[in-house]
């Protein structure tokens, strides 16, 4: 059995004490290589089930009546989140509207706290609406939006956001891993120097939550958003978090004053006076079919445990990693992430300058599912539920094997992977 | 065959042209009494095998790729609400985040439209949601709102709409149908003085999307925003909707700027330049289930029509009170929704002295599901989709019941109905 072969790889997975965790998902398709968990994650059979449990026996059979569990959703899933997965006593996260309106309502409450601090700290390679919604709270509420400029590859550095820091700042708005290198941010020192000169912390968990262990309370974030389609494997679409930090909550106000941010919503003839807890971040009706796949494929992470996903998901992106180097740097592909494992979170990304069309080739031609992000990198992610060392071999031998080739010329590029 | 009998509630459904509808929906308990469909409508079959669709082959099958069509939803669901059920050509609604998200959005484009004109009108018995937004939007951006008092039973008058105008009033937002009463505002001519006065008119739809016609278009309506798991059939927490008139598209800013009001997304490096159309009140990733069940349970509406939905609506609401007047008037009850079933939405709204404990024996005690709203009403509603003459005759038959025996004393209340 030679290094880097097929076999090799099948008897990496025999190996896996955790090798069963992709037989938990629906994969009718046998044939398909899935990188792309970074994205959307698979749909699990439990959540599967769920679903079908939520829309036919509570819709169905219960009807108005289901609201008696429903209302308990946002926090009950949130806990489970966060005490599960995020190491978030319980109280300080809710499942609720989009990662975006969430940012939107925490970016809002901290730039409208004090007076005297007007300045949003925060980083012009973010995702675009991290950026977006900075700007345009900033807009709204006369601050302005003080940009460091993250590496790359390494991300954001202690000193690019101490140097951007002053008693003007209100908050520092960063990703936990970055979108498209996959570099992990040392929180809990940037937070040191956020709070040393009186800022709070916001984190985006997007491509960190159910991938990378995240330490709220000990690390000492003050304020975090994250999606659930990605590694929560939740499905399209499916709710955002947020988190405050319990000594926070009561000084903070949602900018969007929905029913379900009092504590009485059905005393319909009251004026408004948030929740003092979390709930005053919440706004309108929430959907229920999301926050209970939320709740089901996060409860199937939660017994694997962070940590145990954490290795695993070192494991299979270094071997992706290893095979990358080995077999797609000859045919023009630069490794744009860390070359330190312990700085990379799930996914890695690749730099070709045809990236575009090898892209959309691997979907069309070769059943192998990455994504691609503008200009020329290719992202790819072995999630650690769902992925094998099979499936990373296979993604690696079909890229080589159509770059070779140069098959993918001419594919038509379309706007989604 | 008596009057009010059952017999002559059953020969009702045997006429009527319309008597297999309520068989389209998934109805486990054949006892259940369901009148609630104005707070949460029913689960249609079709909508259940759609909802598994979705989950299994698309979110299970395509993974990410299932973006290629998904990315299209808002819109594509929109124009199905807006040209089948709301008269509205398409181009100019959206199904996205919830009611109170887009409530927000939109009043804070209008009241930030005209820095002359600072001023919100609204309804101070409107829905709770439609009062704390305004009054956080005032809040937020340094505008203030005219309250005007909506009659608890005959709703909002032009009168009192065009006395509470003035050239610094940017919006006024109302409710379409009275939640609590039920009754129908007259849109076009609060329209005609809203815009005499050079304001924009907003309605909220939540409780008339589905069950009334309404003509956005021909009623020269600016905004609107509405849900859509009422009579639309969507299920719990499904997403809102939102309309902007296409002149109007280009003249408002979404105040949240997420990635999906950008007309490239996926262009990752370029700054927030919104939309030209409609598409800039888009925020971030939205709900492929929600979206899918308000798809599917529109279309259903569509193919029987809103005017034959209304007709039918307005046979079940009238059938409902005329037994109320006959069977639960010498019990107490008082009818608070209008006598003129032209008036009237697809509710009514009795009021009785121990409503909250007559609300809950029914649903613990007699299968009967209304809703109760504080301090003292009970809201019945025979959805025109899903319910039935003889639905409505033994919802009052076990309300009379109930009521004659004192059976619902000492019932214990819980939040929600």
């Amino acid at each position: 059995m030679t290094e880097h072969s097929r076999d090799d790889a099948v008897a990496r997975d025999a190996a896996d004490p955790l090798g069963h965790l992709p037989s938990l998902f629906v994969r009718d398709d046998p044939d398909l290589v899935y990188l792309d968990g970074n994205s959307l994650g698979m749909l699990p059979h439990r959540t599967r089930e769920r679903l079908a449990d939520v829309v036919t026996r509570e819709w169905g059979g219960e009807g108005v009546r289901g609201w008696h569990h429903w209302f308990e959703l946002p926090a009950q899933v949130g806990d489970r989140l966060g005490t599960g997965l995020l190491g978030a006593a319980a109280g300080q996260v809710l499942v609720t509207d989009s990662i975006t309106v969430n940012l939107f309502k925490l970016v809002t409450a901290a730039v409208t706290r004090d007076a005297a601090r007007t300045v949003i700290v925060s980083d012009q390679r973010s995702f675009p609406t991290d950026r977006y919604v900075v700007e345009g709270v900033a807009d709204a509420v006369g601050a302005s939006v003080r940009w460091v400029e993250s590496d790359p590859v390494d991300g954001v550095s202690v000193d690019q956001v101490r140097s951007a820091l002053g008693g003007d700042v209100a908050v520092v708005a960063l990703q936990h891993v970055d979108y498209r290198s996959g570099v992990i941010a040392d929180v809990r020192a940037v937070n040191d120097v956020v709070h040393a000169a009186g800022a709070l912390a916001l984190w985006d968990l997007a491509h960190s939550a159910g991938s990378v262990p995240v330490e709220l309370d000990a690390w000492q974030v003050d304020l975090a958003v994250g999606c659930t389609y990605k590694y929560l494997n939740a499905g399209p679409g499916a709710p955002g978090f947020l988190f405050v930090r319990r000594g926070l909550q009561g000084q903070l106000g949602n900018p969007i004053r929905g029913w379900w941010a009092q504590p009485e919503p059905f005393e319909m003839d009251a004026p408004f006076a948030p929740a003092a807890d979390l709930s005053r971040f919440l706004t309108g009706t929430q959907s229920v079919l999301g926050m209970s796949a939320v709740d089901e494929s996060a409860a199937m992470l939660v017994e694997v445990g962070i940590d145990a996903l954490r290795r695993r998901s070192q494991q299979l992106v270094g071997y992706l990693v290893e095979l990358a180097l080995a077999r797609l740097q000859p045919l023009g592909f630069t490794l744009r992430s860390p070359a330190d494992a312990e700085r990379r979170g799930g996914h890695i990304v690749l730099a070709h300058p045809d990236a575009a069309t090898i892209g959309a080739a691997l979907v069309q031609k070769a059943n192998v599912v990455p994504d691609v992000r503008p200009p020329d990198l290719i992202r790819l992610s072995p999630a650690p539920s769902s992925s094998s060392f099979v499936e990373v071999w296979e993604g690696v031998d079909r890229i080589a094997a159509l770059v070779a080739s140069g098959g993918y010329r001419g594919t038509a590029v379309r706007r989604v992977t």
